[in-house]
């Protein structure tokens, strides 16, 4: 299993939210998984949703070019707020995703239930249960308290594992009509 | 009115949607209003809201790459739909927003009733009235049908209006926390 990732893949876990975004940076080698990096942005409560958008797109443009990730990964969310919320959401979704495209680099997005269920084996988890397994599959010693990066590292982790699986992917990229319409020749 | 905004200033407005976005540019002249283009995206139908997506990226920033607007305006959306339909149209004005981030471009956000206030004085014009004014002030001849250009048009037409009201605006950039933080510094 995953014996078609190449060595030193990055992957890059996104977050996207307008009071946090997290980010999860993980390295493949020799099928080993190791954490590169953990960021936590904090966007002010002072500006406005429009300014955020910008902090958001800016500091994930700076974190693509400092870290050359191959693939980036996003957790889809559940539809489970009112409709501002959601356009809000929707916008800090996009200008993250934006920042990756305007890179080439492929997106996934995953369900949280695919996301629990790749890195607990059970997909009701609790974020805290995700959080500890993450902890010890790959040797944190100080993770932190809040939970935004460990989603974020939580997508990164998951799109590892189901790299091969291209029916778990939904994948949106510059090329991704012509894998559309050429499933056969997702590998 | 309007004097202080410079010769040949390039106003984009974006109407984005995942199944049309559209684009109004126009120019700025001694204070003339030309028209300089229209353009109707239609994303197809046989493609994934994802593939949607990195399609307004790119062509949004293909068209900035051509006109080199000096601002975006975007239309801010009513709350009526749903929460799925409102994280589609939030993602899409994100990777809309995010091409002209790309380029440093202010974007400023405009409710629908001061657009058509700004167009025809009357904030509950019809969008068919809206687009009747604009072909006459604009002498455009062969107004598309459609009129998801036509939106897009009239809120570039309308931050053209609003050029020195800064009480009207709702402006991203990235100096916008700097203007946040120096109100008085908006001329």
């Amino acid at each position: 299993m995953n014996n078609k990732v190449p060595d030193n893949t990055i992957i890059m876990g996104i977050d996207p939210g307008t009071n946090i975004t997290g980010y999860g940076i993980i390295k493949i080698n020799k099928n080993n998984i190791e954490l590169i990096d953990l960021v936590e942005f904090k966007l002010s409560k002072k500006n406005d949703h429009s300014t955020k958008l910008s902090e958001i797109f800016n500091k994930t443009s700076e974190l693509i070019k400092i870290y050359n990730p191959n693939y980036v990964a996003i957790e889809s969310p559940f539809f489970g707020k009112n409709v501002q919320s959601m356009l809000k959401l929707g916008r800090a979704q996009g200008v993250s995703m934006a920042a990756a495209l305007n890179h080439d680099i492929p997106i996934t997005e995953y369900s949280p239930k695919k996301i629990k269920m790749a890195i607990t084996g059970n997909g009701s988890s609790s974020k805290e249960q995700v959080s500890k397994m993450l902890k010890t599959m790959l040797n944190i010693n100080n993770m932190p308290k809040n939970l935004d990066s460990t989603d974020a590292l939580a997508a990164a982790v998951c799109h590892y594992y189901n790299f091969n699986n291209s029916s778990l992917k939904k994948e949106f990229s510059n090329w991704s009509s012509y894998i559309n319409k050429n499933p056969d020749r997702i590998v």
